[in-house]
């Protein structure tokens, strides 16, 4: 029986959420079959059944699992016989340290470029609860936060060097083939991909290469996602 | 036949680089005898044999190999029976994004809290070259550099997120095991205790828990350094 994949949907059927690409790409690298349920902000009925409010959500037979990184460690425990996302025990452990860099350096600084664009192409009825919610974060308008990004595009690109210096001298994060850490990455660029035309790398740079290769995996899954295409 | 290691040596005979630190730990995590030759900034001659000036340096035999990265790999790769330090092909990819973290992330932000104290504990023949050149890097006198540094430490403490988040959860980078990624990271940690009284770490951190088991590992290697005992 497929798996069922509760992620975030924006207007135009958009599906943006980072950690929702984390799982999908998860998924495909394990090769399971997977339908997709697009879910709000303001549609958290449909995922109460979880027992909280964040997508994603997988089910899985009985199995109800949450959080892109419980998700991951879920799939990797129970289809061991799939191709591995982590590469053993001392590899997950890697992937951990990589997977808050994704939540606390990578994911943040690009909010900071795409933030309003994110609201922009967010479903009418999920902008008074973005806006709220993300404002309080901020402490400051979405169009403020992300004013001025054209200034601090350097300070992201630098921020990527943990990822240049790895991907300027092999394919994928992991290696000659990608596995959990690449999605972890690249799960921050559908973000901005599926939400904002903003171009975030220079074609020159070894990450807008390594971003093409993870684009064109599992059949194009990636490139083929609505979006802005850059 | 030992490994020998070229390592960077201060007055008192204190051996401060993070990257040879990086070394010491990898040599001893492969069991593997060496003795250490210290070489100060002035006495590049010591290993102009390598084709290079930069310390660490190996001899392995007939073999030299330089740069801690480089020295890891090799080690890896020539002891392949001794426990391992990646935990297989994707641990080494990803322990590379790591390694570079520890040199665009954490050595620079630790350098900014410390660079004075490091070039106070110099041989007094080093210290000319090591202000010249770093001043240079900085753009400004070295006590500039660290002035302030109370008030970027919350700043510095941040930047270990990534760190925090998995030996909340476990007791090492690596998973129940220290491996290269711990070493990287304590390699920046010894930097500083060798050169500088500046407390870095909250003790209730459990950033600060993990750096007390890593001082205790082969039989308190770092714990037993000439420095500053934290």
């Amino acid at each position: 029986m497929a798996i069922t994949l509760y992620e975030l949907q924006a207007a135009d059927d958009r599906r943006i959420s980072p950690y929702c690409w984390r799982t999908r790409f998860a998924l495909a690298h394990k090769g399971l079959a997977a339908t997709f349920v697009p879910v709000k902000f303001t549609e958290k009925d449909k995922i109460a059944f979880s027992g909280q409010d964040k997508v994603p959500v997988i089910q899985d037979g009985e199995r109800v699992v949450f959080d892109s990184w419980t998700i991951a460690g879920y799939l990797e425990d129970t289809y061991p016989d799939r191709p591995s996302l982590f590469g053993g025990e001392v590899g997950r452990s890697m992937a951990r340290f990589i997977n808050m860099w994704g939540d606390k350096v990578q994911n943040p600084n690009l909010g900071s470029l795409i933030i309003a664009d994110v609201f922009q192409g967010l479903c009418p009825e999920d902008k008074p609860y973005f806006q709220k919610t993300r404002e309080q974060r901020f402490g400051k308008a979405l169009a403020e936060v992300q004013k001025g990004r054209e200034e601090r595009l350097a300070g992201f690109r630098a921020a990527l060097e943990s990822v240049r210096s790895v991907v300027a001298e092999q394919p994928f994060i992991c290696g000659p083939k990608p596995a959990y850490a690449d999605y972890i990455v690249i799960g921050g660029f559908m973000w901005a991909r599926c939400t904002s035309p903003f171009k975030l790398l220079d074609p020159a740079d070894p990450v807008h290469a390594w971003r093409e290769r993870m684009l064109g995996l599992f059949d194009g899954m990636g490139a083929k996602a609505k979006g802005f295409p850059a």
